[in-house]
């Protein structure tokens, strides 16, 4: 009787603490973007990083792109399509030179990472964004929805990486 | 009776998932770096993100530097020094033009991450590493240690930025 107590007992605890792993930091929470009806992701700042870039041109910006727990493991197994629940984050920054870098160095050659620019999320669900091949975009602009304007150019865009699930960032190793 | 038993299990169950996230891809292995006999952390690729960074000239790269969760904390919560037991990762890849989004922007100007260059480690231990701010240092080329006459140039290098406990990289929010 002790036995299955003490067991009961572990495999409550264990519950409580996948289901707050599940859910770091609670429910999506905001407003929800135009057409594909997606909110932040709670807790994508902690996700495990893909890959990096930096776009010049308008965008000039220095970018990070996260995966859920979803999305990571499906990047290392080589696994495509993406499984549903998979979800994308793309983080990006202005592109700001470091003076305090440079002086260092001795030479201008720094550039990190200013102020926010805005959140990108593809969140897969091959039922629910059938019709966009099986991706929902989102932008997300200082925390608030970018128009819906915005959010009609998001698959058009990706169209030419169909063969790679419509991914454009490939898995850092 | 029942009530302590129960009680027992779960704490016993919560020491077994507290013990397994602090271990989460088990012990350091290779070989050990010269001078500060840094090995690589395990499981450093699934850190969260503190920022990015690009650096031109002779390294040419797409940097993205990682934290373990004591350097997470003390980067949010703004704590100077840095407590014991944290670990700072700078992982860096090859700065390589992207002909595959340059063709979608109808332009070149997007910049993706190549081929890894180094992984460079700090790690935080205030007795162990006094005389260098309490920073020890390490990089590996490859996974195999650079040689001693490199990591004889760190701390020198982090000394400018000794207000920010020799740490160059700001937190990206």
């Amino acid at each position: 009787m002790r036995g299955i107590t003490y067991l009961l007992g572990a495999v409550v605890a264990l519950t409580v603490v996948v289901v707050y792993k599940a859910h770091p930091s609670g429910h999506a929470e905001g407003e929800a973007a135009p057409i594909f009806g997606i909110k932040t992701p709670p807790g994508y700042r902690d996700w495990r990083l893909i890959s990096v870039a930096h776009e010049e041109g308008k965008l000039n910006d220095l970018r990070a792109i996260l995966g859920n727990d979803v999305a990571i493991k499906a990047y290392r197994e080589g696994k495509l399509p993406f499984p549903d629940g998979a979800i994308i984050a793309r983080l990006a920054w202005s592109y700001v030179p470091s003076e305090e870098n440079n002086k260092v160095f001795g030479r201008a050659q720094s550039f990190v990472a200013g102020p926010a620019t805005n959140v990108q999320f593809m969140v897969k669900d091959s039922i629910k964004y059938a019709s966009t091949g099986g991706w929902g975009f989102a932008q997300f602009n200082d925390g608030k929805p970018a128009d819906e304007a915005l959010h009609n150019t998001c698959f058009a865009c990706h169209v030419p990486v169909k063969t790679r699930d419509f991914v454009f960032t490939h898995y850092a190793r």
